[in-house]
């Protein structure tokens, strides 16, 4: 890859210099990063600008680190990536700033059948691309987080639950690169979580730290030694599916017991609309209307209002997800588990009980927090494009 | 460090040349590898040879791999290692090859105080240390596997359980570096067995792969990409402290549903006990002494008897080891583990069945095996010396 760092493009003559360098074939040019309007739109900012003083005064360049490289284009632009979540309702993509800035997000509803969905990504990336150009964002490639699990390598899909229908041994990389001419990374919804956290959460700076996100499902990412473990066949951290009981709830996945059938969106919406259909649930202060769904929400907004029965549901869901990261912590111990989703802060503080009454005391050296992301999956999937296309060395 | 490497010593004049250079002072000799003799030594074989032949045909290089650093001495000796294993029970110290053979190996009781410990651990070092002489080998350190967990950079014992008592921040390294003039590798009992394995066992050349150690208790050592976890505070592979069951037995670290409080030596001794002392052990064909202590060998020999009770209790046991390799396998996605003790055979078909009912399919890509080493923990600690001393990239 023939990229062109410019470490200090704070003068005319230094662009300039670059730029011959660049489009003057002294190196050939990278597909990714020369595109054919780049000269054009540089001299035209050139000549806008007083002379007289030097550029970097005039202009800011997008706040990356030192050791991040710059490629003359981006003296104009905001590096960014398009980033696309494939979740098992939604179907996101989204232009994000090297900053962690969503600048623009469209949203449809992800189609049932592979044919339909790879047209939609297709079409979505287009035209979040084009948009790009009117926002002054430079796409550097694009970041797709989905369910299931991934070979980040091929950028394959190698196997989902149901959630995501016909999404088995997915070649997503082709056909998305081949229709943008930009570069693809695929990784899965919980690893990208941990890589958001990585760039942009708690994570930053933290060698080894592991995230649980408790949604509908539960997912997570194993960050060790600043990187992610992906395991020998990109089945490592399904953390959802970690077992905390010989016998106990049967889960989506076939097995029972897992963290997952506890502690999940769809496991508290199973015990609500237990109690509910039972006429346990409802506490004054509350009411579910007759046709609206009983959800997880449902369940804690009870719990917190007194109802027994569902705090101690609320409360073993919680003490699973505890006991699930204190065999994490037994397996790699990290020095940071972040929580994430909307049931996380609910349970954070169960986590932390479990941990000091279960775990080791030499595993006890951990922080227990919660994340501060909005949208994990796209950030995490922006960051894969994000750190790779400015990466110093190869 | 100032080794001096001779990729090819088959010639009389190359070895002079090399001796030149490391004790001509044109590099200063490392404290480890010049030992005073060396010279006399190795100038009174090179007299007792034909000098009209290549030295290579007359005399055999240790079996190392061609990537392995040759320095002039090892021309006459075989690199060995002085391996300790401080278990609950046992002091063993041994000199261990290069190809993991056992060349003499020393047993004592391990003393209950530090300071006996101590003393015992160097006397039976330099004893060791000085029999080697006269067995050719080299000792090129110390390598030693301890229970508890342990800090490898600084060569600490942190904590350690009952077991091995006055055994918590214990610089070992200082003071057997001190008295034996060698470099001083420690580590836990587990990853000592998981070094062994990647060395000489199932592990070699494997990438990612898990040792599970059921003994008296249960521990563990993880390889991740050729290199053991050790996590931020040391406690990564406590594998035995995996939870199974929101409750379930109690376990010696204070937590229960352990995997250690269901399959460890101690567990179905116990269980062993309950059974017999309610007379529900002895079947046909099997008899415990009135002096005999009930072991968990006589559990699981009842079990093969056809006891259904003691069936009953093993099953149970190796099921939450199965549900603790799943757990593994979700969370770091091995594509080997190895069972290693005396009670591995036992629970291997039991693991691999709850892998198959209880895992998701992408994590069944694994294999388990039983390990075939006799010492891991002396082999590992071996290993530690044998592969640091000998690495040619530092």
């Amino acid at each position: 890859e023939n990229v062109l760092h410019v470490r200090d493009a704070d003068t005319q003559d230094k662009i300039l210099q670059a730029l011959q360098l660049q489009f003057g074939k002294q190196y050939p040019c990278s597909k990714i990063y020369g595109d054919g309007s780049a000269v054009p739109r540089i001299l035209k900012f050139l000549k806008s600008i007083d002379l007289q003083e030097p550029l970097q005064k005039k202009f800011c360049f997008p706040p990356v680190k030192e050791n991040i490289s710059q490629d003359i284009d981006h003296i104009l632009e905001t590096q960014s990536a398009l980033a696309v979540d494939l979740g098992g309702t939604n179907l996101r993509v989204a232009i994000v700033s090297m900053k962690g800035e969503i600048v623009k997000k469209y949203t449809q509803l992800n189609p049932k059948t592979y044919e339909d969905r790879i047209e939609l990504i297709l079409q979505m990336c287009v035209e979040a691309a084009s948009e790009a150009v009117n926002l002054n964002c430079r796409i550097l490639g694009v970041g797709i987080s989905t369910g299931g699990r991934v070979n980040p390598r091929e950028g394959v899909v190698l196997h989902s639950t149901k959630l995501i229908q016909e999404w088995n041994s997915v070649d997503l990389r082709t056909p998305i690169s081949d229709a943008l001419h930009l570069p693809v990374w695929v990784d899965n919804d919980g690893n990208c979580a941990a890589l958001a956290e990585r760039k942009f959460g708690h994570g930053k700076g933290v060698e080894n730290f592991v995230t649980l996100i408790t949604g509908t499902g539960i997912g997570g990412g194993i960050i060790h030694q600043n990187e992610l473990i992906h395991g020998s066949s990109f089945c490592a951290a399904e953390l959802g599916h970690i077992v905390v009981a010989l016998d106990g709830p049967e889960c989506l996945c076939g097995s029972h017991g897992c963290i997952e059938a506890y502690a999940s969106g769809i496991a508290l919406q199973r015990e609500a609309k237990k109690l509910h259909d039972a006429d346990l649930l409802l506490v004054g202060g509350m009411s579910v209307k007759k046709e609206e769904t009983v959800t997880a929400a449902h369940l804690i907004q009870a719990a917190k209002l007194g109802n027994p029965k569902a705090d101690n549901i609320v409360r073993t869901a919680g003490t699973a997800l505890g006991l699930g990261v204190v065999n994490i912590l037994h397996t790699i111990n990290p020095s940071l588990v972040i929580l994430s989703g909307v049931l996380a802060s609910h349970y954070v503080s169960i986590v932390k009980d479990v941990i000091r009454q279960r775990a080791l005391f030499s595993a006890q050296m951990v922080d227990v927090v919660v994340s501060d992301l909005t949208d994990p999956a796209l950030l995490g999937a922006a960051s894969m494009v994000l750190d790779y296309t400015t990466r110093r060395i190869y």
